[in-house]
């Protein structure tokens, strides 16, 4: 299956995992000693300091929603692209929570500084809201990645602003990983405010581990989380799951994987000549297809239709942890003969 | 342990099932075979109409406040006793999506027809919030039951007056499966507008299944759970476990053993001449010791501190589907001997 | 002054009527004879029927927040225009109570059908907020105004899309007053669901009255606006202001008179070649200055700074009931002559 | 008319300086020079540093809405007794804002720091909202004031565990101007982070003028209120209203004479027997009537029917600025006779 990087149930290590410990007792609410292995482990990846909050939510929504609202005042606004997730595609759960998002238009999925800048220039009063944080996730939606030097540039805008960075990483194992990536794990822990990282689209049941870097901010989130419903009574579970995923590199080496399949479908697809839209060096890859061939398409692979474009409509075709070489040959030989 | 009932990761029917299905690839948010199957089987169990709505939550909390501020306008309020989960225990979770929480005086751990009217009384115009729904939970936070004749009383003041009722089952096994039970799960599906059966605490890793009774509002609560951040992307997940147990009543075995394994320590602390406090049927168990003696049993059992009368302390004791007959005769040998 | 049209107290029959009835005592939040009369006339005025809900709020931005929020459930969200008042000029406030505004490019400051329908066709499914209602402001930030051919078109989309439509009249006086408008009063009161009449800008000194046409929908937004804190305690004063508005067609006559002022500037300013910005036919002009005067124009006139368009600037003119003729010519006068 | 004390109008003086004015021109949303006057004028009166906020609203409910939301993160609550107006007259505004209010017994309407520290004591951990601040009125919903040294305590409780302190001065007149009141304006400024100074009730046609003491937090409150609707586009008006009522004291003055006529009728009754509820020394006086009087007593005095208590009723009667001495004397004659 092509369609979703969260269509199976979770890495074979984490199922392991979870059968080994089974009989365990444990603290609730992410008091027991994994979650904090978990926590320990995520921080040394990542290389942050001991007093940095990691906390271990159930889904993306739930916790872009937490973070924004954590974080802003009643009438203070998050930045983001157009394309962003938080705009688009969480039914308004941000704003839900009491907050504006405020847009510019994407440039290959990707917030730009000038587009920031843009909307500071507009808010300059009180009839407005007050832009103070920045949202990007990283991979984006349409599977793009932020080099090093735009992350640092959207760092200075934000410090020569007063803005809180915020990167949501539901698919940061695979912009971590893919080639052409110069971000080092200790690099984006270090430019980020607060970021978290995706377990539900790399290999855990489900869960997001989010770090919040300032150690002021860090205690107080436990009660933020559970007053917006997203405390867990068993996060031993989330525990166990990133405890093992962030041991020996595990999340890496998944992320890898989605991220070779991917490569290895762009090479074959652009041999045979199907044109690819976008820039995605992960495992999201968005073709062309000649809209009267679409349905047939779909018959055969469950892929998400992602637009139209003139007489051709855009696929998106994702890989994960999970997708074996042989899909991905049955894919490219399906492609080939059409 | 005895100090929760969430302390242990699920039941082994349902890891063996994850495990026997770790390798399918399933549609995600819910939309999946297994899903379907689990909100089969609960509808069965229940008595539902096959227009009723059953959806897949994380948590009580989350689950809580997602049905309450779908219920309610923003100037309705949920009444509840004192001692209801959602006024003492969730930070505030309802309260922050919009909602006042009405209260009146518990009587062993219940809501009483008196109470709501009592309540209803005072609130007759619009400088006041408009009482809209009745919150009750089934075993209450004290373990305690509804009797059939107290489920239909206040469903009649319900009707009277234009309420719904809801129930939290997050307790809902034990409190159907215990010794003086007289409530059916058919009963209980036709009493409530809506109610949820929970998951985290008899068996599962996580998860409540909401029913929404009525057909025209089923529909839209998927919308509203996305916009809460509690839509699950693998919700086939839950859908695994909640299918594993309503196949062939592992729910309600769990629970029972709970029960059994409660019922053996109430007859044999009675026996050794230690005072209960409250009526629980259910798993939870609260015992009097005298102040001096308190920390000693807390070293040897992680149990939970409750308050205090007088000289003696009150602590729970809570036994769950994992709880072993040895464990429960350690502790009654070692209430025995002092 | 031509900043804007609420820079003076209010119309001196307004204040003379406070005068007259300053030593009567009322009945507070709003069932006092003066509002129940006001509502009265209304009613008259714009063709509703009598159990119609008539309601007197204070300000623009609190009424929008408190209507938006009446009608729409959590996940349900508003469309308008990308310059629509309530996206751009109210500091979040409908966001804060938890509303997503989908926005489409304005024509001429006005929302359009296919801007309607391109929103509609872009949110399909539960994972984006549910578009519920149509915001407009008649007239609109840019002083443009609708035809009945253009309300009676969005009326139909809204009609088929199961969309309440909500105006935004904090301006409906200059609008239904203006040269080239074809919308009567009552016609305007019955192709709403929602809509509310400005005292604010034109003769009170604060007020909005909202209508509410649906008798089943009418009765708790008492509720509502008390919850919202937007319940006035001394609801007569409003109720005393409305009364003499809409007695004898004051309220009418007042933005007559700002209409005439804005023709005779627009005249004045075509005659001597000053550039108009947008075609509003009421009481705000927008006019291109070059840059380099710009400052010498706001020096001499508080004038609202609106853009700029290459080597020009927009700045915007506003008259009200209280404009005098010798202002306007002093206007004139001054552009004359540079 | 003893309803209640925002009956009426306004004070003539008032009315005159509206009079005075009501040609001029003036910036909106506050930015005019009547209401820097009137802020400075209460920074006078309560003893302010020139850095503390000061802003005008349109009424009670609204600014004790606005002020909690502004104080709290989401998770944090307000402690008042169970009589405070916010937990009870509101319609559930302050909890719209997504925050609990917990409460404690009333003691003569008063909030006590037993009660504070009981709410203290029981809120310890994640799993319950923490408290941050607490909230008074003074005179409160039954005329009782605080003495200064009851002041002093709550402010030490207060500093001893972080908690802001907001005093609602809804009728902050007549508790500052009435025999046996011990606290000076600028003690009562000196000991509040946040309050507010009524207009509705003593003298305005509206307005409550809030300050913020600590000047880090004065100038965002201005994006606040526009966010949450309770910005005055035409502030000047509330401006012109507070200037005169703070210059040379006519606030006071006013509440005075609220307070003399209170002080009148209570002599008067305690003189011919009847039998008065609490403890009130402001313009609230609460009388015990025979039940089968009560009808007569409403028939011909509009006054507010507050409880029972055995064959009793309890009646409210409220002065203010505008009671007469002839209508005092008739409430004493008619209760002479019967």
């Amino acid at each position: 299956m092509f369609r979703n990087d969260y269509g199976v149930f979770c890495a074979d290590e984490v199922l392991e995992a979870l059968y080994r410990v089974k009989n365990e007792e444990n603290f609730g609410y992410g008091e027991d000693i994994h979650t904090k292995n978990a926590a320990k482990l995520i921080r040394l990846t990542f290389g942050l300091k001991e007093d940095a909050g990691v906390y271990f939510l159930s889904g993306g929504t739930q916790t872009n929603m937490a973070v924004i609202s954590y974080y802003l005042r009643p009438y203070e606004a998050v930045i983001c692209c157009d394309s962003g997730h938080i705009n688009v595609h969480e039914t308004g759960a941000v704003e839900a929570s009491g907050h504006k998002i405020l847009t510019c238009p994407n440039e290959d999925g990707k917030l730009t500084v000038a587009g920031i800048k843009d909307i500071l220039a507009k808010h300059i009063d009180n009839h407005m809201v007050k832009p103070k944080m920045v949202y990007i996730s990283d991979s984006t939606e349409t599977g793009t990645i932020y080099s090093l030097k735009e992350l640092k540039a959207i760092r200075k805008v934000c410090d020569e602003n007063g803005l809180y960075l915020f990167i949501d990483g539901a698919r940061l194992g695979t912009a971590l990983t893919c080639v052409g990536n110069d971000v080092l794990p200790i690099e984006l822990g270090a430019i980020a405010d607060v970021f978290y990282v995706g377990g539900t689209k790399n290999g855990a049941l489900f869960g997001e581990a989010v770090v919040i870097n300032d150690p002021k901010l860090a205690p107080d989130f436990l009660y933020h989380i559970k007053n917006r419903g997203a405390l867990l009574a068993k996060g031993f579970v989330a525990g166990v799951m990133f405890e093992t995923l962030f041991d020996g590199g595990l999340y890496f080496r998944l992320a890898l994987h989605a991220n070779e399949m991917a490569k290895k479908i762009r090479e074959g697809l652009r041999e045979i000549g199907v044109r690819l839209y976008g820039n995605s060096p992960t495992n999201q890859i968005f073709i062309y297809v000649e809209k009267e061939k679409r349905n047939a398409v779909l018959q055969r692979f469950a892929l998400e239709p992602w637009g139209e474009e003139g007489n051709e409509a855009i696929l998106r075709i994702v890989t994960s942890y999970a997708t074996k070489e042989k899909e991905v040959d049955e894919l490219l030989a399906y492609f080939r003969n059409i």
